[in-house]
């Protein structure tokens, strides 16, 4: 049994998936278990995917989802049984809020002692899984918009774009990319390779350890310096401001 | 060895002895080794304490009374030896300040293999032990003072009451319940089975995972947004505002 | 495999070098891993020691010095292979800023797993290594200038001076030892064996788990009220402010 975190805000199911995403690959097949979970005790789903080697255990709210996809792909999904709920020791039935305690893990460590994943519940069409909300992409003549996806514990500001966008825009390495904020100002990215080839606390942006571009401050926190939030919208223009 | 939280505020015995009293009946028989501690190097005694098949080590300052009663009541305790105190590799004696390191983990160390109890030092009459002072808990006529008892990472506030006690202020199932807060505020709280059934950032009164009314904000921090810390005291009565 | 922490503030290498210092030589010989990397995917070197029967994993930066020296100085080093560097898997090539996943947990993996230290890089003059720099530390007439050297989770602040210099003062157990601090407030600390024997949220000042002397609150955060910040200078003179 690995802990991978307990650091997820409360409730943040984009940070929580995000974090799945990056870190499932990197580990051997395994069973997930991945509890971010504001609907628990409603009709919300409880389910298990199964992607690449390994099977991935949590609430049907676009958590796991993304992390399937990084593992290669849904092969298979099942609605967890609700006879896989067990009450807590001392208690006449299961909670209503605390699903992580008396159904997933439970139903996690069932699959991870060698019970079917067919046995765990009924199938599930991989269409019918809730997912999150497409991001916001839209690349114009030299200019991108993208969204914030993810903000880590350093304030780094993941971004709804791939490599490739920045060259489609004109950046590259070196380039001064301007970033509108969604406060209505303006900063000044320089396309770097890490954070210290900026000047201490100055932004850049650059490609990520998923190699996805992102926007950094170098020894500080982009999401605390330049105002920005999961979920906001940037509008990046290769170009520095005195060119607009 | 599994690590259950590193996350207890500084010196909240009254979060240390909530967590590990939920969390520890539902473990295997084990050692529990529990630290917050913010006697240490007085004359506070350190001890440890036999209930159901586990055993409690610890300070004497109340952390492990509520635990030791949730496994089914304390079977025996003894007052631990200071011929246990290591001092820490390449000092000559024991810290006065760290006795997590110098006294408490050895001593679990050495029960978890095989020491009995009675090795581990003098014994001590459990009616000895200090307890944390009783909550309040009072009913009237349709009215319940009640404490907080705990406040969790979520925000949600555990109350000093059980789930008879709001049927016995007239409350069921979608019943709105008036809170008097310790500021003078009122709040309307509505007796939900679980966050999702309140409206977004919507105040509700629902049975916790240990089957206890607590009060929660939907996709919020009911701490934050009602200003509830540990301790204070809630007037609940079965009406809505308007009835008043 | 232990995890020793992941609350160590972003960036923060003093803090981690403590840490990585007093902790290490507490457990038995091993690989440590330690990554506090602000400059990831510079020139900075990424380096493995062999200190006591040890081995420290990290970057050259001043972290794992400290902790090598507690363990008994360094015995050896190696400017660790890039041939180590393994992409992760699904990516072509190594970050440029997640070495601690691309480059140090796979290097001490191997180091964990057998390989000799020679064959993870080329040897390094330790008397090249990164070293943190000098504390201030100078004695007068009865007065110390000393600097606040690490501020743990609950406020306490280590000093950079040893128990003899509180002898030097003048200092005994239970002397009032005045600071000077770097508002330019003055605080009386008594020299008290442990944080009760303050009174609540009474200043002190007492030799730390590490025997060494550091300032705290009973109760509180010497940080938060005395505003003492890693690296802040204090004077301190064995004289109750009145005899000023």
């Amino acid at each position: 049994v690995l802990d991978i975190t307990h650091q997820v805000p409360p409730g943040d199911i984009r940070r929580g998936a995000a974090v799945l995403a990056v870190t499932a690959p990197q580990l051997p097949p395994a069973v997930h278990l991945a509890v971010v979970d504001p609907g628990v005790g409603t009709r919300r789903r409880a389910v298990a995917l199964a992607a690449g080697e390994s099977l991935l255990v949590g609430p049907d709210n676009g958590l796991l989802v993304p992390a399937a996809e990084a593992l290669g792909g849904i092969r298979g999904a099942v609605h967890l049984s609700t006879q896989l709920h067990s009450p807590p020791i001392g208690a006449a039935s299961a909670s209503a809020t605390f699903d992580g305690r008396d159904l997933f893990a439970p139903a996690a460590a069932l699959l991870a002692t060698g019970t079917a994943l067919a046995r765990a519940g009924q199938p599930v069409d991989p269409g019918s899984l809730v997912r999150l909300p497409e991001r916001v992409l839209r690349l114009g003549d030299g200019v991108c918009w993208t969204e914030v996806v993810d903000v880590d514990r350093f304030g780094n500001c993941a971004l709804s774009m791939a490599a490739a966008d920045l060259d489609r825009i004109g950046a590259s390495r070196g380039s001064v990319v301007t970033a509108e904020l969604p406060d209505g100002s303006l900063a000044e990215l320089t396309f770097l390779r890490t954070f210290a080839d900026a000047g201490q606390q100055e932004p850049l942006i650059y490609l990520d350890s998923t190699g996805r571009p992102a926007i950094a401050v170098n020894c500080g926190s982009a999401a605390r310096r330049l105002h920005l939030a999961e979920g906001d919208v940037v509008v990046l223009r290769c170009a520095p401001l005195a060119a607009r």
